[in-house]
């Protein structure tokens, strides 16, 4: 018998850990030790079961050929020793032995390697009533089973979500989907408020319309309502919401107690500290998945990103160093998108936030585009925005709302991943037909207008910055779109506007035009408002920018035909 | 006024040079000599007018905006003279001229910078009967309107399509759509023959069965039938396909003559050669779009791909370098894909054909796949195949087929472009969501498992090699799957078969099997497969294999329960 590998957590990082050690290892002891009832179950799912898309929890740990991935099944097709209900409470580093707890029993297990992959578990709100019926985390099978059943028992009419994270988001369009009345409270200013800036979770914001939903910004629980001992509200600082069922998805923590006892180093980001091999400060024992702290391949910062594809790539690189190979795990670019309603949001890599606290010195461009052909069926509108480093052009992270957002951020992450800089971008070549992208992909197209602006080629304000300061500036609004784009809907509150079409620009007269005045101008995605902006220029305009994604791009106040009396 | 800027050709390289030109120089005299009647036109969107998805022809050359992108449009809107019905006949380098016909007239322009963007022609059939009513090209604006009018004047009830290229399927599918009988008929063994390996292009084959299309490979149009002086069939050197209507799709040439007259230098391709600023062998002329020499991002080699893609970077590319610029073209990796029936293809990179070209030592690897999590509404199968070098583990090309294989491509290709290793696809953090991907994406998968096969961890055979030599050859094959999928459907007549499904193999007594014998492991996909081929290397049996892309990768003859008496 070979080496004794026992591993702690029997879910993705750990199972994926033992699956593929045995695949490399046919001699290896491999003892997985969990302490919940049930391994090897997809989480990730869980929201489309609530929605009704999936009918039934058993997806979610059967393979597709029916077999439920239980200990017998481990034993048998993977050749692992998987045990449930076994609590580990003490490692002991200097015997090699963790301690746990099966059945009631305090029981006692060497190893020569140790894995950690502990998970993490849910934050709770400490508020008044957080304990009443009907308040959920959504994180394991047991909460989801009893979400729904309180559902299909038929109580539940208002459902309030609180954090508008990934998981918040989903279970709003699955509680819609099953037709309750769902409002979703986010104590930060926007949607994703990890993944998305502003301006992008604004817009996300601005294209979810749904009679059930209500989302709420900037607003903080503060206790929850009960009736006869069951959750009837949430109480914010400004309402009190109603609510038969309350679901808390404000984040999660690494499980890291265990290895903090044992005197392993605890990372910056409160995650097992490890290095490139996945190995803890103690040699024999490594850590993947929500437990262990991941670097950001384009900061170098140390951060919690607790993700399930992270947590299958750490347990094959652990398996693999087990045997001896010293692969090195590349770190994350905290990829990650979501379907919300009908669109869908993106991210990956660094945004306005996380740049500025890596000191990247960037310059962003929001570039809005069909996802494919205008002409084609199914077209959609995609926004994309893409980050880059002043100096180099190194792209440092893009973030993508509307249709087909997912294809763009995973090429996107590809190319980040492997240090591509815009002219990189620009010169893909990628797979071009109508019924998948345009002639100049969106990805190509984000990142000449972002090389434009970094070339002083194309001048152009945000929205976010064109909303801040537009009050107090004085400024000539140039919208270049036709009349009848003009009248269906513009921006609203725009003191001086005037309507030059894109065709009349290059031969108006302008003569009575102050050549000193700033000049706003604006189309419907930027790219007519790029020409008018060049044009003017070369007209003799000095101060001339163009408001980018125009009117695709703008989250405020518009005002359209129908609204002017 | 600045300098004189003439462009040859004005759709996409010719129009993208002026565009982006115009934006980045107000001074020069920028004009275009088209020889035909129509500017700008996006011919990628012909098959879906035929198909019936697009309404109507004025979607490829109008904005959408609604504006038709001809002379004046591009005078007032872009500040271009864009000239039709000015056919160029002659360049003058020394005296830097062209000589052009216009309207029965010779003129004279001079030049300080030319542009070539003359495009490409399709190939004629040169056949007996080849200028019959009813044969066309697709090429042109006027060859789509005379393939509708004909069709729609009710006298087409069966089409020919010679030619499996992207257009001559793209088409097939369009003329299915539009209900007509429609056959493929293409004289190399495959679909697709440029892009996919042969057991690549069998798959596609497999999966694509529709009552009204017909598909004849290794078979060479040798006449056309006539009838009243139109055309009524194909005859192959195997039978004659009644048809109405023939499309000959088999391939473009690039126009090269005016440039070869001039005495610049036409690359082995046959393309003009340009250097990587897209300049030809004079410095005052520089080439884009489909006339214009590629070099392959992989292999460095020279190579013609007509793609309208390619052809508007080329223009900005040309552009950006006629304002000093000095900006590189990267090169391309003839990625491409298509809508196929209820399929995709795709590739990017080297295929095996282009790698043996190059003298590249690579392994490669079908992988299956499901391209979101298997209990997701929409689920589709999709088969990647990657290729990369044996010494290094660099990715040389992929080629996909099945469902979601656009998005697949894309990632592949960004990675490739900038160098991709297995490793680094197997480290990419892309977006996981259960309604995009899985949590370890099909593109790591097939990268871990052409790294298992490299290092010798997977043992797999080429379903293609497979088929050629298991009849030669004495083997066991085992199969893993369970008894249902067995009974459901397995590969026709194999010799010496057993049935061991994989969660019997670890323990079932198998001391009657012999060490030595070959034996042949496989399942749906090869990944139980691939467990049992470990296991049974584990065991003590020395030559064991397992069948690359098991079931869903076996594009052979199978026999379900209902063909067995
Ligand atoms: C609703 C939902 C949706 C999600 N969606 C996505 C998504 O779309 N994409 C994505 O990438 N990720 C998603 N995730 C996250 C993903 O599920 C987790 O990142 C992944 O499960 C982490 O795997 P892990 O093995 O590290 O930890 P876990 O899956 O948390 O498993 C850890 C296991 O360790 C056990 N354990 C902990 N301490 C001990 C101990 N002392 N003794 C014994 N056992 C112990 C726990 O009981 C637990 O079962 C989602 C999660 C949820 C809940
Ligand atoms: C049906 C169809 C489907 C396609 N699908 C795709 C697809 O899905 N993806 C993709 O990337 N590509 C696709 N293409 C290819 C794409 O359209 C071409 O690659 C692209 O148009 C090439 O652009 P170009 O400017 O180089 O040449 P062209 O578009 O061919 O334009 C060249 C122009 O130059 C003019 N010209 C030539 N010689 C002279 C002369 N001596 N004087 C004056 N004018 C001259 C010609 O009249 C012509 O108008 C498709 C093409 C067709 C026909
Ligand atoms: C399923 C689980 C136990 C891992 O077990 P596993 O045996 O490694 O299963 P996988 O499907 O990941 O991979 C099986 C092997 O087959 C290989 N494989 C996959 N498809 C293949 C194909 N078509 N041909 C050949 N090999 C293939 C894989 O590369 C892998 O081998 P390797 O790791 O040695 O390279 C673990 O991932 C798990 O518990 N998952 C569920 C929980 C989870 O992931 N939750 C979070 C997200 S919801
Ligand atoms: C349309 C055509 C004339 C090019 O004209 P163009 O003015 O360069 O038009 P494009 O849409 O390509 O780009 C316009 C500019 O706006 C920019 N732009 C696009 N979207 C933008 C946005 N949301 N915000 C700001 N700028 C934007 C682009 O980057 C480009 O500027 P740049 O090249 O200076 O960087 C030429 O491509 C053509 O004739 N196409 C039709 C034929 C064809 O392509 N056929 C083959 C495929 S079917
Ligand atoms: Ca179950
Ligand atoms: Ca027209």
């Amino acid at each position: 018998m070979g080496k004794r590998v026992v591993i702690v957590g029997g879910v993705a990082a750990g199972m994926k850990t033992a699956a593929r050690l045995r695949r490399l290892d046919a001699e290896a002891e491999i003892i997985v030790l969990e302490r919940g009832p049930q391994l090897s179950y997809g989480a990730c799912g869980f929201p489309y079961f609530i929605s009704g898309e999936v009918k039934s929890m058993d997806s979610f740990d059967h393979t597709p050929q029916g077999a439920l991935r239980d200990s017998d099944y481990f034993a048998a097709v993977k050749g692992i020793d998987a045990r449930c209900g076994c609590n580990v409470q003490k490692m002991d580093r200097v015997q090699k032995c963790v301690h746990y707890m099966e059945k009631g029993e305090l029981k006692k297990l060497s190893y020569d390697v140790l894995v950690l992959a502990t998970g993490s578990t849910p934050v709770k709100l400490p508020l008044p009533n957080a304990d009443a019926a009907g308040i959920h985390s959504f994180w394991f099978p047991w909460d989801v089973e009893a979400v729904d059943k309180e559902i299909a028992e038929g109580g539940v009419k208002d459902v309030v979500i609180i954090g508008a994270g990934f998981i918040g988001l989903e279970l709003a369009e699955a509680f819609v989907r099953r037709g309750l009345h769902t409002s979703v409270l986010e104590q930060q200013d926007r949607l994703l408020p990890q993944l998305l800036d502003e301006d992008m979770a604004a817009l996300l914001l601005r294209d979810t319309k749904n009679p059930l939903l209500d989302i709420y910004l900037e607003e903080r629980a503060g206790a929850f309502t009960v009736e006869n001992g069951k959750v009837s509200g949430v109480q914010t600082d400004k309402r009190v919401i109603p609510a038969q069922l309350v679901i808390v998805a404000v984040g999660v923590r690494p499980n890291v107690e265990l290895a903090r006892e044992a005197g392993l180093v605890i990372g910056p980001s409160g995650c097992i500290a490890v290095n490139e091999y996945l190995q803890t400060s103690d040699d024999a024992i490594y850590a993947g998945g929500d437990c262990a702290e991941n670097t950001h391949r384009v900061s170098g910062a140390k951060v919690f990103v607790p993700m399930g594809s992270t947590a299958n790539k750490h347990g094959r690189v652990i398996a693999d160093n087990i045997c001896g190979a010293r692969k090195q795990y590349p770190g994350v670019l905290g990829t990650a998108a979501c379907r919300f309603f009908a669109q869908e949001a993106g991210a990956t890599g660094l945004n306005e936030r996380t740049a500025r606290q890596a000191g990247i010195d960037f310059a962003s461009a929001i570039v809005p585009g069909s996802d494919r052909l205008g002409y084609m069926p199914g077209v959609g509108r995609i926004v994309l925005k893409l980050l880059a480093e002043k100096s180099s052009g190194r792209v440092l992270g893009a973030q993508a709302v509307g249709a087909s957002v997912a294809k763009r951020i995973d090429i996107l992450a590809a190319a980040i991943s492997l240090g591509a800089t815009l002219e990189n971008l620009s010169g893909l070549d990628l797979a071009y037909a109508p019924p998948f992208n345009t002639p100049i992909e969106n990805i190509a197209t984000a990142a000449n207008v972002l090389q434009n602006k970094l070339d002083g080629q194309l001048r152009s304000i945000n929205p976010v910055e064109f909303e801040k300061n537009r009050t107090q500036e004085d400024y000539l609004f140039v919208d270049v779109r036709t009349p009848a784009e003009v009248a269906a809907k513009r921006i609203a509150d725009i003191p001086s506007r005037v309507n030059l079409p894109l065709d009349t620009l290059r031969t108006a007269d302008i003569s009575k035009m102050d050549k000193e005045q700033k000049i706003v101008t604006a189309c419907q995605i930027d790219l007519r408002g790029y020409e008018a902006e060049v044009i003017l220029r070369a007209r003799g305009f000095q101060d001339v920018y163009s408001l980018e994604g125009g009117m695709s791009g703008w989250p405020y106040a518009t005002e359209s035909d129908k609204d002017k009396k």
